[in-house]
């Protein structure tokens, strides 16, 4: 099995502010080449939610949204800003749970999000006026093209995941997981392998991009660190194609929902 | 805050096979040696929950067991062998849910496991003939003991978290968790602290002792590769000492279960 033995994971510095309209990837670029660092076929950047959604101008003005009565109603039951809420409602395909401080929706991208995964936190200055943002409108189309332009602009085939840090069911504390992801397999399937002693593996199926996402995070930060973008050097694991939406359960194989 | 910017993890070559009242200390001081390798304070070692489990002979032969009639009847409804099911009641709380091939259960430490972690692969040439493998007696006050070893064989003062693969509600693939830990602040708490702008940071706490966990898991591998043991270097984020119940959500805040 072609597994890595080594990984190095470097945050990249110099990622200036992003704004509506950026080019992510020429910004990665140019704080690489800041750095006498170039891209390397194999090597997988992991890049935060955060920024690609500023790049596609995902920011949106609490001020400007006129909340339903559904979402009234949830604002009440969760004790939530009404405006807020229809934004919840309008990025998802279901509501899970709402109760207090909290609603739980299946996003539509099929993620299993609180808040649909809108952020409040370093949005920008205006944050506290209202600023919130959207996950990106489709972030494996996003690692897929960020991937090709830099395929183009380098010659480097890399790998590209978008990560968020999400809440889980049964444990406390966030991890990152991958939105979205190019290049990479998302799902490493150890079924048919065998184990030390020749016998097959019963273990199934690895998430591989997410263990990648919540890797990065480790040098990422959540607060004011500024460094959203993670390159991974030394991961000779599984390079076919395959998006992120392979890592989401299928509504009828889920049994906690 | 103190955040590593750059993480460096290696598996650990040399490590043998474990049978039952091993040292894993000794193995993975002297297989570290082997490689001129010394450990140093603000290391972090993850340690495959299988070798642990091993060194503490968790092993048990179906042979032995005798089902109940509880796990007579769920082995009906889940197609399981009896004795299997026997064995994940005994280490779990609660069942929480049984179908085909499946069983999801409380484990008897907190954690949300199929099968109450209990391992059919990995386990030795009697695998065929029915030896599993149980979840380590006691993985925090394991860590610890590791963590108090090294200090005193070495003087390093290190972090250790015991990994192992779990599946999860939403997502399709198994990450690595840490179910033991010492030395390694298991949670990260965000709150209170400021994004780039100034503003409060909304984003909760951060399971970083999993994500640590995960990392490690890119380069352990699962199937026959043996490298169990994993060395992090450069985590310069918390180290408070804390356990990995630290991340267990309380029943009373789980709405999934």
């Amino acid at each position: 099995m072609d597994r890595s033995t080594g990984l190095i994971l470097t945050a990249v510095p110099g990622i200036p502010l992003v704004r509506t309209g950026d080019d992510i990837v020429a910004l990665i670029l140019s704080a690489l080449a800041a750095q006498n660092e170039t891209l390397c076929s194999g090597d997988v950047l992991v890049i935060a939610q955060k920024i690609v959604s500023k790049s596609e101008g995902r920011m949106v003005s609490l001020k400007d949204v006129e909340a339903g009565e559904r979402a009234i109603e949830l604002a009440r039951s969760t004790g939530k800003d009404p405006r807020l809420i229809q934004l919840v409602l309008t990025e998802s395909k279901e509501v899970l749970r709402a109760v207090d401080q909290l609603i739980i929706v299946v996003h539509r991208l099929g993620f299993v999000l609180a808040n649909a995964g809108i952020d409040v936190s370093n949005v920008g200055p205006e944050g506290s006026d209202g600023q919130v943002l959207l996950l990106p409108e489709n972030p494996d189309r996003t690692a897929q093209n960020y991937r090709a332009s830099i395929l183009s602009e380098t010659g480097a085939n890399v790998g590209v995941i978008i990560n968020d840090s999400v809440g889980r069911a049964w444990r406390i504390g966030t991890v990152s997981l991958a939105i979205g992801a190019a290049g990479v397999k998302a799902l490493e399937d150890h079924r048919g392998k065998v184990d030390l002693f020749g016998l097959p593996l019963k273990a199934s199926e690895e998430g591989v991009a997410d263990e990648l996402a919540s890797a990065a995070s480790l040098v990422q930060g959540q607060a004011g660190e500024g460094l959203p973008v993670v390159l991974i050097r030394g991961f000779k694991g599984p390079s076919e194609v395959q998006s992120a939406a392979t890592l989401v359960r299928p509504v009828q194989q889920d049994l906690f929902r």
